[in-house]
Formats: structure tokens, C-alpha cells, sequence
């Protein structure tokens, strides 16, 4: 198997996202390490060993991916034995030439605390999503940006904390329970937001699932309970032209972007 | 002002990525457009069309950085008037070379839900971090990876859910607040799991402005009460020999990367 490293500077979140990327498109397993905030020569010494040894240990060349700001400590990794994959420093010449620029390299941009409005928009919309979870409040929905609506565990609480951390939207979510199945309604505190709702379904079987690891053989559990609460949910979905999106086969990555697509809500964070 | 447009047939969540990383790098103000699931020719077209109006308006060329699998599609896009910057093609080939084998490309794999075992992991690890946030609980904490401790909105509670978020880490939070203060002691729950205690601290200037913005004017939010909880916490993370990072200069990507770094845990998704 390949020993896969990605090292940075920074957080190596960029560098693991980029190898991800590219080698999801290789159908192997690989083994992968990563190794961020390298920030002096004694850690890039005692990282290129450990790649080093990874090589004589397997006997297949190790991939690096990294973005290293540093010309020293990236000089110090780049000659190791491994393949070196360097995407920042492939692009930035380009870049440099279309924009007429010369690049500022500088560490800790990416993932780092540049912009201290942004800290406080993700902060005060994770605050905002926790708060206006599951329904415990319909009091703050005049200040929601969507409000998330569907059966329990149909999605709504990661999707709503995933737009808060990534994007820093105010999302609040609100369970349709009991008391809403059989009269097919909206509650008040939704009608006068209905601009802002958007609904989350997701297929019998699968909510099954999830329920029994939640709640094991409970009438919250039931095959029956949940297809008959999603099939209610969806009618007034429909009545209500509530726009929806199926979960069942999306990552919560993708029913958030579809969710910011479907709403041409803008992102506070870029 | 240069326009960026980030092009994919997925969620283009790895094209923004590639592109804030690049861009970062740069000392200019950019125009950003997101277009993700750009799944057939019209809307290629319409996108296209898109790019080359915006040229025509700024009477600046465009950027974009695209990840798009399909030919007849990226060609579309790339035949626009933009720069059009690939960094999944520009690899691919050196690394099928190095591996000896064919990249397989198909769309929706990066953010994709292949890998259901990763999406339970997922799901499981942010029910825990709300199961078990702000010390609601410690009956659970035989069954996490960490629990974080500190004063209350020192950046426990989004470290966890990112932490969930992303690498499938099971973070239950427990905050120190007035009983714990004077005596200064571990809590028998927190004593029983000691070697999973990660401690967060924070400069009480900026304590103190973020308990503003939650509850102003309150004892809660006063200088000096802020600055008697962080002596007392820090004297504890001390005394029990307790690791801990300073979040006041750093993102939520920094703290949880310093956090898996420190400890050493290994993260359910990669």
C-alpha cells in the first residue's frame, strides 16, 4: 500500500482537501498521515526521516501533498525520496502572470484568524444554530436565514451546523412531532417565516435505521411510524410549496450547497 | 476587482478550497461565485455565458478553478474567455505515472457520501457533541475521545462540533463555572476520565467582548469576573497537569488540528 503524507505549514487542511480530491480518483487504499504546523527544521528533518523510513519499510514511493510556505522547511521535504506534489506553487506563477501581481506568500492564511468579522459571523451562527435546535425555541425565527423543516433525524441538526461552521448561516430547525402529523398544519411561529422554510425528507427504511440506533424498538422506530410521518411531512410539503430535498443518498456537504443553491441565500463566510 | 468563479460537477467545496488557498496568497479584493452541481450542457452554457459577461462588464479576465469530471462539460467551461486554472487534471498524470495505474474519474466523490460507515461515524460523533455539550450530562463521558474543559465561551462548544464534523471525534465539553471556581478541583466525572481532559483558554480582554455580544452588562460578562475565571482555570490545568491551548489567536480548523496533533487521537474520517 502507499504511504500518503500531507504537510503543511498551516493546518494541512488544504493539503489533505487536495489530495483527497485527486486521489479519490484512484481506485487503491492508501495509508496517510497528516502532519501539519511544521513550523522549524528540526520537524522537517524528523518528518522527511519518517518518509524516508516509510519508503525502505514498504518499498513503494511515498506521495507528499503539501503547501509549505516556508522556502527552507519546504526545501527540507522536497528532498525526501517521495513524490512531491506542490499545487500552491504550481498555480501561483500563472496566477502571477494573468493578474499582473506578484504573490505575498505568507503562512496561516488559509485556514488561519485573518478576519476577525468572519470569526464572529461562525461563532454567532453556531451559537444561533444550537439555540434553535430541534425546535426548543420558535421565539429568534425572525432572525433565522432558513429554518430547516422535517421528521426527527431526517438531517436537519448537522446540516444546520455544518451551514453555521463552513458558511456562517443563521439556521434554526424545527421538528415536525405528534401533535403536527395528524393535522397536517403549520405552526404559527412557521407561517409568518414560511419565506424562509425549506424542507428535508429522507426514505422510510433509511430513517429507520438511524431511529434504531438512536432509540431501539420504539414506536419512534417503527417501520410503519416513520414511513407514516414522512408521508404526512411530504404532503404538506407539497400543499404548503415548501421547497425540498431528499437526504438518504447525500453527504451533509452536499445537501448544504443544494440547500444555498435552491435558496440563492448568500454565504457570510467565502 | 477580478471575478472568481469556482466551477464543479460536485459541491465545489474542493474547488473552493483549491482557489481560496491560491488566492490567499495574493493582496487583492476578489468577486467571488460559487456554481456547483453544474450537471448538463444548458446550464454549462449558461455559465459560460455568465463568465464572459462578467469579462465584458469589468473589462478584467476572469478566473476560474473548476473540478469537473465530464469532458464535454469542462470543455464547455473551459472555452470560455476566463483563465481556467485544473488542478485535478494537472496531477492526475504525474500521479498515474508514479503509481503505474489509471485514474478512474467519476463526479460526487470527493464530498460524496461513498463511504456509509464514515456518514454513521458522522452523524454519531455530532449527536454525542450535543448529547454531551456544556456539561448537560457527564454520564457518557466513559465513551468519548476527548472532553474539553474551560470557562464557559472559551471555544469549547464549535471546537467540538467541528471536531465531529469533520473527523468523526466523539468531544463531550464540560464548562468550569461558580462551584467550581473556589475550590478549584476536579469534578469526581472529570476525575475518572482524566487522561481525556484537553483544556481551552482565552486572553480575558477578548473573553470578555464575546460574553458581551452574549449576555451584556451581566456579572457573567465583567472584566473582572472574566479574569478571575481564566486565573483559577489556568491554576487547575496546572495543578492536574491538564494540556491546553490558547484560543484567542486561532481559527476553530487550528484549535482542533493543534487538539489531534497534542493528543494524538486519530480521527474516524479522513
Amino acid at each position: 500500500m502507499h504511504t500518503v503524507f500531507y504537510v503543511s505549514d498551516g493546518t494541512a487542511i488544504t493539503a489533505e482537501v487536495f489530495g483527497h480530491a485527486v486521489l479519490s480518483q484512484f481506485p487503491l487504499p492508501f495509508e496517510q498521515f497528516t502532519i501539519p504546523f511544521l513550523e522549524d527544521e528540526d520537524k522537517a528533518l524528523a518528518v522527511k526521516a519518517k518518509i524516508n523510513n516509510s519508503y525502505h519499510q514498504s518499498g513503494k514511493q511515498p506521495l507528499v501533498f503539501h503547501t509549505i510556505v516556508d522556502n527552507t522547511l519546504r526545501n527540507i521535504i522536497t528532498s525526501s525520496d517521495a513524490m512531491c506534489y506542490d499545487f500552491l506553487n504550481t498555480f501561483v506563477a500563472p496566477i502571477e502572470q494573468q493578474l499582473g501581481v506578484k504573490a505575498e506568500p505568507r503562512t496561516h492564511r488559509t485556514h488561519g484568524m485573518d478576519n476577525k468579522q468572519h470569526y464572529d459571523s461562525r461563532i454567532d451562527a453556531v451559537n444561533y444554530a444550537l439555540d434553535n435546535d430541534d425546535g426548543v425555541t420558535t421565539k429568534e425565527y425572525d432572525e433565522a436565514d432558513i429554518i430547516l423543516v422535517g421528521v426527527s433525524r431526517c438531517g436537519k441538526t448537522p446540516t444546520s451546523l455544518y451551514l453555521a461552521l463552513q458558511f456562517g448561516i443563521r439556521v434554526a430547525n424545527y421538528p415536525f412531532i405528534d401533535q403536527d402529523m395528524s393535522r397536517l398544519n403549520l405552526p404559527p411561529a412557521l407561517k409568518s417565516n414560511r419565506h424562509k422554510l425549506f424542507g428535508l425528507t429522507i426514505d422510510a427504511g433509511r430513517l429507520q435505521e438511524i431511529r434504531q440506533r438512536r432509540r431501539a424498538d420504539s414506536l419512534y422506530s417503527d417501520p410503519e411510524q416513520c414511513r407514516y410521518e414522512l408521508e404526512q411531512v411530504n404532503r404538506l410539503f407539497r400543499m404548503e410549496a415548501i421547497p425540498f430535498i431528499d437526504t438518504t443518498y447525500h453527504s451533509v456537504e452536499e445537501i448544504s450547497v443544494k440547500i444555498l443553491e435552491r435558496t440563492g441565500i448568500r454565504r457570510r463566510i467565502y
